[in-house]
Formats: C-alpha cells, structure tokens, sequence
C-alpha cells in the first residue's frame, strides 16, 4: 500500500476536466466542482460521478436521484472557484446562467456541454459513493471559439479551441 | 434518453487524460490505450478503470487481478498510438521501456506518473467493467520539463509544463 501523499500527489500529474455537478428537487439545490466524472458505456448513455460520503450535499444527490454534470469552458474559471468555495449554495448559483433541461436539475447555459442525468446505481468504496448516471438530455455550446478548462499539476490550464 | 451520437459528441468535449493500463501474469501480458481512469479515495488510495467487455483484452485484466495505470507525458503519443492500434501485444511493448514495480504489472520507466494496482473490486454496468484498484506503488517522472498528454475535441493536445 501506497503512502496518501504520495497518492495525492501522483493523482495531481493526472489531468482532468473541471466539471459543476449539479442536483435539485425535494432536497433542495445543491452543486460542487469535481473531476473525478468518466464516460461509462453508450449502451444505454451513462456515465459515472465519484462523490466524497463526508461532503455535505452527497445526501441530497443520493435523495434528488438525478444530477447534471456540467463541462467547464476556459473562461468559466470563476465558476469552479465559486462551486469549491466555503459560499453558500445560494450564492454559488449566482455564478452563471442557469437553466433546466429534461431532469429538472440545473443546467449551466453556456458550459461546454452538459451531461443531465438519472441516477441509475450507486456504489460504495472506501470514503465514496459512485453515482452511475444514465444521461437524458445533453446541451453543447461549441458556437465561436471555445476551448476546455483542464485541472493539472494542482493549477487551472486552458485547453484546445473549437471552431466555430 | 439521448442518442448515442450525440452523447459520444458531448463526451469527446470532456477532455481527459491518455493513459496506457496495462497487464502481466497467468494470463499473459497486455494493454490498451484508454481515458476512462478517475481517483476514487485515499483510504485506502483506490482509482477506477473503465473497460469494454467486448475487448479481447478484458477477460485477461479479470484474470491477472492486477493492472497499471501509466499516465502519458505530451512526448509519448507514439505510444498511445501503439496501444490503441491493431499491431499484436508483442509489437505494442517496443515502444517505450518497460519495467516493474510491486504487482508485477509493466510499468512505462518515463511516464509521467504510473499506478501499479491490484484490483479489488469489479462492477458491470451495460457493456462495461468498473475495476476498482488499490494502488500499491506509485512512479513519478517530473524531473526536467515535462507536460501532459490530453484527449479533447477528438484530437492530442499538450497541457501544462512542470518544473524541475
């Protein structure tokens, strides 16, 4: 077994999307920023969610059963910090335009892409739930010049362009 | 439910990190280029792989029970191309040097960070398998200048650079 700053650190060379996982309902309105999100099959549409247990929205995703997982572009920066911040939900919503699509859960208008999704299974291992999502409704802004907020080497980098 | 081009549109706006996993044992040596890999906890330090069942590699991985992340660096496309191609197990491991670290899983010597794992747990969802890996012993290269190997919008593209 591995040290768990030795983990962390080597975790830190592996680069992610920034994603604002995003749920509402009876629950109530809830998002944090994440990475930890990976495609899972086509057959039906699913991906997966890794959530920390200890985190204090994680129950209201395990109550609401549906999610949005919304794909941060270079210029939404200020989106993630807001979502990973100690700010109120109320006050992380303040952040960009948000909108819904099929589930009902918010969908940021202008991410990248956004993934909304119902919640299919979870499974627990270690200090985590996996959320495996099948997706209902996809929205994709990649009108103009667009490129993909990317976390590496524990700073924020901007990656690609898209054409328009 | 969406369509499946559109969700394999929408996912290849989720840019991800090129990783090679490999695998050695009973059942002999393989690998595969793959982007579907995200830490799941530190305690004890775990990450996920996701893998088509209908590869022929697959049921080898299930067998040997171990497996190897190795995180590519911006100057190793070759090899993600190798390992992504229809050349034969054999021809694959040319490119690159390959070495071993606890499991016995091949280890790439210079990737930018590389998991040796054993797997714990296995999950089938639709066409696919979740492997749940406990890491046993991790190798870094971040000496020199070195920057990570990125999958977004259906291309390679380079991200970051990491100081001596």
């Amino acid at each position: 077994m591995v040290d768990i700053t030795d983990f962390r650190n080597g975790m830190s060379l592996l680069s992610g999307a920034v994603n604002v996982i995003t749920t509402a309902g009876a629950s109530g309105r809830f998002g944090f920023t994440a990475s930890a999100v990976c495609s899972v099959t086509d057959t039906p549409p699913t991906l997966l969610v890794c959530m920390n247990r200890s985190s204090s929205s994680h129950c209201h995703f395990k109550d609401n059963e549906i999610l949005t997982v919304n794909v941060l572009g270079a210029q939404q920066q200020d989106v993630s910090q807001a979502f990973s911040s100690k700010i109120s939900m109320d006050e992380r919503f303040n952040f960009g335009e948000w909108i819904t699509l099929a589930t009902g859960s918010p969908v940021l208008k202008d991410a990248l892409v956004s993934f909304d999704c119902q919640v299919k299974q979870m499974n627990e291992v270690g200090t985590h739930t996996i959320f495996y999502c099948e997706v209902q409704a996809i929205q994709t802004n990649t009108e103009g010049e667009h490129s993909g907020l990317i976390y590496f080497n524990r700073s924020y980098h901007h990656v690609g362009k898209l054409s328009a």
